[in-house]
């Protein structure tokens, strides 16, 4: 993750940053509690529960000397739909790996939930509650608090919004408008879920209701569900962020199945394709100081107060210097897209809002990603400026509907963080997924980790004498690697 | 274009709106005086200059029983490149055919420019100066004054804002990050530009320089140029709102041809898209209450005032009833694509930011386009409340490199206003732009006048006892319909 070291550095002072010594992984991860509700042991260092790993396993996931790649072991619980997952940690930049992994099926019955592998059989929705798939992947920085937390806990937020869904996602004629008065305010009661007739819709008004009324799908409430369930979890971590110790933040990425659909959900810079066929489909866009460049400006023009005097929401190509005042200089405004010249004036010497090219562009000179939970600390090094307000917690859902199309057991969602992503591409990992499938038999269970294996293993490259390189004797990822390859056909993967 | 006709009368009372009578195309329309100076007659009611329309040919164009289709007629002026063009009135929406066009060939040398047809031979740049392709729709609401002054003068701006970039753009390295001292402010001197080495880059830096500045393009400057020329049209419209009787605004749609690329250049809701050996590329996307509803939502959350006390910036599929308080309702925050319930509070009463679909959605129940010029005394119908600081005058502008492909003669722009596309898609354009080419040898110079004519005929479709109709019985077009077809290939065209 990009982040400043210095201003992590300073910022993460004081004990907020994560301890020297790896703690196994928290007891009940992934299960027991709901929501927000009860009281948590704090998050620690941790790799994901599904991993299994002993002790010593651990202390060797978290050497960054060998950087071995992690994957569920053979003979231990496999993941749904035989899932691949694999990973690897940093070359240094952090003393832990500070990617983290859910993978769970969530059900939820009454007010009680679980997960996997405790799933009801049946439909997905039903009358007694209801389950969904989740894989998630989040990609921390300036510590693992955050992303520990959220590894533990967006799943349980996504089941707390979709639960008083549950009955109107069932029903096939469109969702109500308008719901009748909650007993209690805030507890949602779907048993009083009822048509918009019943709720302020007078029959007889004089224009008909389809001239008054726009029409919701489905599919937007599922969408909407997510996107609080990523504030909520991001309001959660601020209200624990002391008591848990939480410092940091950190990308998410989240692919929901319900009901036939994938819904991927990003928020920061990890990526998730699909291949099927051989055919690329993105599922998400990065979030990054340069792909929101333009909502960063705005904010600050309209709240020049978040920028403390020493930023200027113009963007420059370079610092300008004190000498060059009156002289003319490129900038590009919050409404612009294109470059032009303005005559340099003595506020365009403050530092630019943005700036930077590519994976080294900074906001506030601090963070390469404007998307994610957590940061609520974060500062700009050596001063009062909070990073945070600029930072968004909501994701941007993309819908696949897995339905329309007949799968084959090669047909797969990459789910990556920017680890993987940062020396590869969509092509390559196509040609790598291509590639590993082709040699295990289609219902072989174990070829999806060995695709995830095989990528992690490419992007982190071979231990050399100028450090880790790729086949190709570039560079390879120094970062934190984390991969899911999620089946989207072939025989026994919809359990 | 849309706008609520209530709210349109009560603004524009007092003498703001278009005078009874059509007068003729003001004197000089198109050349003669510099973007901004001089004192140009009102802008009035006229037709393009290219129609070259006689008194009575203007009154039958101004005929809202007829609807007769204007087009350049054969014998007079030949278009550039033979552009196709053709127009026709609305069938009684508002007085006047608000839609304007423009197209020009605008030269500059030292300090002068001129249009067409007194173009210049050689490159379009070139030491003694330069010359750029232009075409521009222009669809106006609440009167035709801005759309008018609108199509007289943004290709000026457009020409002034392009003069200090000549020599830039001829320079075949990066643009300079930095340019020297103005010896007057405001003025541009082109004989003063120099590499950034000149001014305030050290050389002998410790860091090189491509690790600290941003690689800017010629072609983004040229958009940057393209972005500010429609800021400053909009500035001219409000300074001169009150002497030259400029009501309403209008939506603005520019292809620029320089050096061999097409700029397309989109404020509003008319669309421009490119036919290419039968494929459809788009070189546009309209801004509307819908695609443009996160922006304006987020601007009203950061300046509620703005919203004078009537608005929500919540958006709701309906109008909430005050018997709903308490009840849960469907909404959308400004951060969200997906839906959710909320429950109905106070505030929630107040009317949606956002509301209505598609075609009928609505800024503040009163426009339907979110970008454009003028609209600077546009209020909200019996209030104080001002639109404007929600509408935005800059374009979003895409580029289409010539050069890339090898073009036929029936490979076409097509640049309408909204009256064609509100009846029609991209694919019974393109059907009608390939049957109708057909028709013609590749080299007559009338065949894209013929696609143009056939289009809005199409759109407008044909008197009966039940409206103007289409040849499916669906109901035309009652609105301004404006067209042109621009060739991007084949013999003679590129003079």
């Amino acid at each position: 993750m990009l982040l400043r070291v210095r201003a992590a550095v300073a910022q993460l002072a004081a004990g907020l940053g994560a301890g020297p010594g790896a703690q196994p992984p928290a007891e009940g991860r992934g299960g027991g509690a709901g929501a927000g509700r009860g009281s948590p042991p704090p998050a620690a260092f941790c790799r994901p529960a599904f991993l299994q790993l002993t002790p010593e396993e651990l202390r060797r996931a978290d050497d960054h000397t060998g950087r071995a790649v992690q994957s569920p072991r053979d003979g231990r619980r496999r993941l749904p739909w035989s899932t691949g997952y694999a990973e690897v940690i940093n070359a240094g930049k952090s003393q832990h790996n500070e990617d983290q992994a859910c993978c769970e099926v969530v059900f939820q019955q009454g007010m009680r939930w679980g997960t996997w592998p405790c799933v009801p059989t049946g439909d997905s929705l039903g009358s007694k509650g209801f389950y969904f798939h989740y894989w998630a992947l989040f990609d921390g920085h300036a510590g693992s608090g955050a992303a520990v937390m959220a590894s533990e806990r967006l799943h349980l937020h996504i089941c707390e919004q979709l639960r008083e869904l549950v009955e109107i996602l069932q029903d096939p004629s469109p969702p109500p408008i308008c719901l009748p008065h909650d007993t209690q305010t805030g507890s949602a009661d779907t048993n009083q879920m009822s048509n918009a007739e019943d709720c302020g819709e007078v029959p007889n008004d004089a224009v008909p209701r389809f001239h008054l009324e726009k029409a919701v799908s489905h599919e937007s409430l599922v969408i909407g569900a997510i996107e609080n369930a990523f504030k909520h979890m991001d309001e959660q971590i601020e209200r624990e962020r002391a008591s848990q110790h939480l410092p940091g933040g950190c990308c998410a990425l989240a692919a929901i199945y319900l009901m036939g659909k994938f819904y991927v959900a990003n928020a920061g810079d990890s990526r998730a394709i699909i291949i099927r066929n051989g055919e690329i489909i993105p599922m998400s866009r990065e979030f990054t100081p340069e792909t929101e460049r333009q909502r960063l400006q705005f904010l600050a023009l309209l709240r020049p107060e978040l920028l403390g005097k020493e930023f200027t929401h113009l963007e420059f190509p370079r610092r300008i210097q004190p000498k060059e005042l009156g002289k003319k200089m490129l900038y590009r405004d919050q409404n612009m897209n294109g470059w032009a010249y303005k005559k340099i004036e003595e506020d365009d010497l403050k530092f630019p809002l943005i700036f930077g090219e590519g994976k080294k562009a900074r906001m506030m000179a601090t963070i390469g990603v404007t998307r994610g939970l957590g940061d609520h600390d974060l500062k700009v090094f050596s001063s009062n400026i909070h990073i945070k307000p600029f930072l968004s917690c909501f994701p941007e859902v993309r819908v696949y509907d897995l339905t329309q199309y007949e799968h084959c057991p090669d047909d797969v969602l990459v789910l990556g963080t920017d680890g993987l992503w940062d020396v590869t591409n969509d092509e390559e990992v196509a040609g790598v997924v291509m590639e590993v499938l082709t040699s295990y038999e289609p219902n072989d269970p174990c070829r999806y980790t060995m695709v995830a294996q095989e990528l992690v293993v490419r992007s982190r490259g071979v231990l050399k004498e100028r450090g880790w390189r790729l086949a190709n004797d570039k560079l390879g990822s120094g970062d934190d690697i984390s991969v899911f390859v999620i089946p989207l056909g072939g025989p026994g993967n919809y359990t």
